[in-house]
């Protein structure tokens, strides 16, 4: 598979991506390309993609790194900036970078002078397996993650695994929460394969068995009315815990899928108690998470807090909210409500030895 | 002519948009009904909006009235309402106001929650005949027009006449340059009974012919690829005014239709050297937009940074300001170029006496 085409996605790997990107450049003749690093990526990934991108560029705009910076005012940042450069309608932005970059890069696109091209280069193994599928865009809102987005495709999405050369083990195992969500919403052998000793989890394959995954469901339901919703699994507390940390003066950030592995762990818990996932399944699900994401303890405070932030899921309709749970490993059921009382108890699973 | 649906647009007239719009909100169901207004809306139309509209809000937002409030910190202010107070991706916001808080509040609502529905109820005659239909929607960039925003259309568009009785002469006339701009590009006949001393400009019929004008162009290219650029005919150099109007601390600010109805005598100007506008035609515009809208005096200086905004023009494509210009009155051309000489030029005859 050097390729992933459909309707609404076009992914290309390594060689096959430089040589599809020379003829788009060819083809569009776009007025200016732009490119849009964070501080991190234009320290490690830029020189790496001059190397092999032959057109001169009009701009390199460079934002703060972290996801504390995927705001409205680093938005306000860009389209400043693009318009000073002249960007004009038939220019392109090409978003080099982990998720802030192409999240808040596709959103800045989306909406400069009504909407330019984009093409996406995600240089983190969350944004190759995550954010590169699905045209989600956007920023956050104080506190509350993706707030203000659109949905728009990126006119292609090109995968070179080398960046991940440049990343921390860190930063890698955070993407590799994603990858075990695949499995564990669609694919219970991948999951399998994946919590294996044996395997080393970034391995190419992995990689585009993951985007396979993502995009085959994506492309079913881009607007996420039905069957995407299985992608959140894990999200809908993980979105809450990711927030509160990025906002407590008290806690380390976490990083997307460190606080999504924490969700993940809960709500099997839920899919336990409500949708028949085994018990020898959602231990096995606790003790493989448990392997790769320490374990943190939460407040009785910390948890209330919490379950006040999930009102703002955008998940949220009509007051309920909505969660995906498993009724096994590698099946997903969308659209379940869960009183309070067993989040609270989700929580003191979790934090059992 | 109650009613103008097709495919992209829903528009209702008086009595029929009140049972239109109660019908929508019964088969929608929304979970929370939110509705914008500026200072004067608020003051001059939500009553009159409340007389009519049964169902219990969730929430009136308010915004400040005027150009220079149409900006991305005035959005930030909305998302964050909406979000306090517990907006969700099954809420409907209500866009009750003249041209800002249409195109602001359609941006804010394509772009909360990845996009929320949104209902535009005009209140000046600009927003009728011009805002309403086509579902642009977006902000400006400092003194940069419309910089940012998508292409999004309402729900639906409810017209009721009489909140025009709130506006004042120098709004109404506003709004009539646009009228008048749909008849120079489109039907001579309906822009020589525009002048015609008889005519009551803003009367209902007016309105409606305008409507469907700028409806049947857009439905045709909605995204602006060829014949929706039409109706850009006197943006290009009044747009540009405009932004210099508002942006200068000598100069008092000008009204839309104000800056438009100057770039429409320039861009004639413009026609009849370049695309055969007769001379009689030229002069006939001249003295109509004439009577409507006092002439002004531009120093040279002020031309050549008139000349120099121009470069920002959405417009641009590949350093190239395009332009629509007129070969007789009732018919216009796009794409055309202009030499900056000749656009000194074109000043000179508007300052004629």
């Amino acid at each position: 598979m050097e390729s992933v085409v459909d309707t609404t996605h076009e992914i290309h790997f390594e060689e096959m991506a430089k040589t599809v990107l020379k003829q788009h450049l060819s083809k569009k003749n776009y007025s200016k390309v732009f490119v849009l690093v964070d501080e991190n990526t234009q320290k490690h990934c830029l020189s790496k993609f001059n190397a092999f991108f032959e057109t001169e560029t009009s701009g390199v705009i460079t934002i703060k790194a972290g996801e504390i910076y995927k705001t409205i005012a680093t938005c306000t940042q860009v389209w400043t900036a693009l318009s000073q450069m002249g960007g004009d309608r038939k220019s392109l932005l090409i978003n080099l970078g982990g998720g802030v970059v192409t999240d808040l890069g596709g959103f800045v696109a989306a909406t400069f002078k009504r909407g330019i091209d984009f093409i996406n280069i995600p240089t983190t193994l969350l944004a190759m397996v995550d954010a590169s599928v699905g045209g989600k865009t956007g920023v956050d809102l104080g506190n509350l993650k993706n707030q203000v987005g659109v949905i728009e495709q990126p006119s292609m999405v090109l995968i070179f695994p080398k960046f991940l050369q440049t990343l921390e083990e860190r930063q890698l195992k955070s993407g590799f929460a994603e990858m075990l969500k695949h499995g564990l919403i669609c694919d219970q052998e991948y999951w399998s394969l994946l919590c294996s000793d044996e395997t080393n989890p970034h391995q190419y394959e992995h990689i585009k068995t993951s985007i396979g995954i993502k995009g085959n469901i994506v492309v079913k339901d881009p607007t996420e009315q039905n069957i995407r919703k299985k992608l959140n699994f894990g999200h809908t507390l993980g979105h809450a815990i990711e927030s509160y940390f990025l906002e407590s003066t008290e806690r380390e950030t976490l990083l997307h899928g460190e606080a999504i592995a924490i969700g993940m762990i809960l709500e099997s818990y839920l899919s336990h108690r409500l949708t028949g996932l085994s018990r020898i399944e959602l231990d096995e699900i606790k003790r493989n998470l448990s392997k790769y994401y320490k374990p943190i303890k939460f407040s009785k405070t910390e948890i209330d807090t919490l379950l006040e932030l999930l009102k703002h899921d955008k998940k949220n309709e009509h007051g309920n909210i909505n969660f995906v749970l498993l009724n096994r490993i590698g099946n997903a059921v969308i659209d379940m409500k869960v009183s309070p009382d067993l989040l609270k108890e989700s929580f003191l699973y979790y934090m059992e030895a």
